[in-house]
């Protein structure tokens, strides 16, 4: 089976909501000793799991945050406040447990995936580090296509397969994280793409760029935007000319969670740009995504409402990494827990509303 | 001592935030491995726990949410959509375990405390009851004050005494919670007498009372005002004429908490009034103050505006008992980990900012 039939397998597989779950989780919330609804959205993020996973009572235990690493030749136009070389040295960083990512999953029970989807650099081989790549480092975009359809079609393939594996492992939840240097490039490309909007709604300073590299930021997105003309139309189309492989290997993992029937709790401006990207390839997976926060970085919430999907925190956080799914994910395990926990009205012999 | 005394030298050890902790940890900050800032406010969160607990570097392991449960002579004017028969049948309900609080906090990790403040009913003795009790319940505040100015004063006194227990056995966080059928209406009461807002703008429907139960409601908190003319300028007088004993017990354990340089998350409605009540009382409290979420109720929003808090969550929570407190502390405890564990720039290897 070649690559393109093995994507059109994998979205193939991704199938509707189980309306029964749903129906189950709703009815058991009303007779929990609450308010009807006063749990809020936890109550609504308990219903959706049950509908993704089929589960009327959902249980997370297993809890995976999958930080897909990549560079980009496009930061050859300075689009970032950061050397392409951070990218290797802070993959090395999140092996040895120094970074946000590895303190916040520390803290709330996930268990870290590193891999090399297209770092820019040799990396020795660590046991705790996957390696997918498919090239080091994408192609400047401003000037031609970030990587060939085949690569683009190769890196969601690769993506998917780091979920497949985490699955039989144990994974109830996915979160979803990044780490490139000058990855918010391609991902405001991304966005503008599909969602038309214009790259000034969309662009902002990423890990920090002045005003000088903010403007070189959004003329390279022009430009790459204008000498690629990607069709918004099609996904892999954008992935391609405009994308990444970190962004491609995220888009991966989404539809093979999505096609396993995991909740998927996407982290901020790249994994969201990746989120869109698997919409586009398949717009059942809508609903399988959880917004785990609104990051700080200019644009995200157009992409959010693009998608339909609230976020649970909004914490200022434009870190990446899946800092922000990771401190979402809990809330996601603690609303399961409220569903399976809680007393009933009859068990606690408490009176319901008069 | 009487009481007023304790009272006044209870409010005299709150003292102004450490500034050179303060300044310690935002240096430390810009060391660690991420863009400086990028981690919003959960940096800022770090920042001010350095500085109410003095140590550059705070470590928080003891999550302690208190509960504090009264009953309202109030809900006689069909103010709640429950009877109070409900408050003690919770209080039990909470000892076995089956209240979200209990979930949500097994799940954080936090030592549920619970205090009978003034439940309307004779509980039975349990070991893990604390029994603080004022009186069985407050008079009805729509026809005269809801306690005398000494019951108040002693409420307040029993609710410092349950923290300064807690914080021999270990507190390194407080997490505010209540438990009382009709307790919107008080505070509700509170919340506009201290911040000068009309009913309208602040009273909401509770557990989930209909439009008629609305207007009763309204209309007892404007014959409560009206008839005890409580001086927004002495919060003493406001807390006993239209507060009620979980609330000044509330405002009780947050006094004790700043005395003892510990921080307070506080939870919606009834304990954002409290809070209003302990910052009336003593301006220095509100630096120790952390608001976990906002609630769905309305008016929550503006008395946090009035107490200068932006909540950390927004959920659509209105359960109370310390709920969204408890979601809260997680991400305090999060902040100091981001604090005390990142790899720095030169421990990492990792090249800083062009």
């Amino acid at each position: 089976m070649n690559t393109s039939s093995q994507l059109g397998k994998l979205i193939s597989k991704i199938g509707p909501l189980d309306t029964k779950a749903i129906d189950s989780a709703l009815s058991r919330h009303n007779t929990l000793t609450k308010p009807p609804g006063s749990l809020g959205r936890l109550e609504n993020l308990s219903v959706q799991v049950a509908g993704i996973t089929g589960q009327a009572i959902p249980m997370i235990q297993e809890k995976v945050v999958i930080v897909m690493a990549g560079d980009h030749g496009v930061v050859k136009e300075g689009v970032s406040a950061y050397p392409s070389e951070v990218t290797p040295q802070m993959v090395i960083n999140m092996l040895n447990g120094g970074a946000a990512i590895n303190v916040l999953s520390k803290h709330f029970g996930l268990r870290v995936v590193l891999v090399d989807m297209g770092v820019a650099a040799k990396l020795e081989p660590h046991p705790e580090l996957i390696s997918k790549k498919v090239r080091q480092g994408t192609s400047n975009m401003a000037v031609g296509p970030a990587m060939s359809r085949e690569e683009a079609i190769q890196t969601i393939l690769n993506g998917a397969s780091v979920v497949d594996t985490e699955i039989e492992k144990g994974l109830d939840v996915l979160a979803t994280g990044d780490m490139g240097i000058g990855n918010t490039t391609p991902s405001a490309a991304i966005a503008i793409t599909l969602s038309g909007k214009k790259p000034q709604e969309i662009v902002g300073r990423g890990t920090g760029v002045d005003d000088k590299g903010l403007n070189r930021k959004i003329s390279a997105i022009e430009r790459a935007i204008s000498v690629n003309q990607p069709d918004p139309k099609d996904g892999l189309d954008v992935l391609a000319k405009v994308g990444g492989f970190e962004i491609g290997g995220i888009t991966g993992a989404i539809l093979s969670a999505a096609a396993h029937r995991r909740p998927i709790v996407i982290d901020g401006f790249i994994s969201t740009a990746a989120a869109m990207v698997a919409v586009s390839l398949c717009p059942q997976v809508r609903d399988y995504l959880i917004s785990g926060h609104c990051s700080e970085e200019q644009g995200h919430r157009l992409m959010l409402k693009w998608l339909e999907l609230e976020p649970l925190i909004d914490l200022n956080l434009r870190l990446g990494e899946g800092t922000g799914a990771a401190l979402a994910v809990s809330l996601v395990e603690a609303s399961c827990k409220i569903l399976a926990e809680m007393a009933t009205f009859g068990d606690a012999g408490v009176s319901n509303k008069e």
